[in-house]
């Protein structure tokens, strides 16, 4: 007698594929393949992820960020905004970023229902 | 004719049950119900979480962590580490933070995919 095994790593697999193929998945892959078709807004995002990045590290190492690097970063947001490309890849993003939470949500409820209980 | 929709939701609400099931989440549960069980290890548990919560604050704000907060928190933890119990959760949590991460790094590979692709 063979016992099927209930292996968490295969739904998570499957969860793996079933975001693939979600519309706010394909929309997001799109949205991005446009972006990078596309000289003008493909450099303007890069510039755009670079100084995110550069804040964020700076976060995660503690380090205090500075006003002019915040204004900076609002600059390169409000920069990005203007292209129409790029606002689109970020209206995706924040649709699968929004499922994600979700989904993140649902995934971690037991480890909140430890620390709570 | 009924069409089975595969909804994304299901699959996450059955990693969350499975995640329940593991060796690693029951561990946990019941390390973490031994330390509250513990009123000594319960009460240095309890500043353990404090210190750490007040640097991840500081650290979401972008506020700089001093040396002296840095070394209080090095502090709590080696005394939370000399308590037995407390020493158990904490290697509880990284069994259960180790799946987690992995559960993670599977899910989010497609979002991954489509910025390196």
């Amino acid at each position: 007698m063979i016992f099927i095994m209930n292996n968490i790593y295969d739904t998570a697999n499957k969860l793996e594929q079933e975001l693939r193929e979600t519309e706010a998945y394909s929309d997001l892959k799109s949205a991005f393949s446009t972006v990078k078709a596309d000289s003008e807004a493909s450099e303007v995002f890069q510039q755009f992820q670079e100084v995110q990045m550069k804040l964020q590290q700076k976060q995660m190492s503690g380090e205090e960020i500075s006003e002019e690097e915040i204004s900076e970063a609002q600059e390169m947001a409000l920069k990005s905004g203007e292209n129409d490309l790029i606002k689109e890849l970020m209206e995706a993003e924040q649709k699968l970023s929004t499922l994600i939470d979700d989904l993140n949500r649902i995934i971690m409820k037991p480890v909140q229902d430890i620390y709570q209980g």
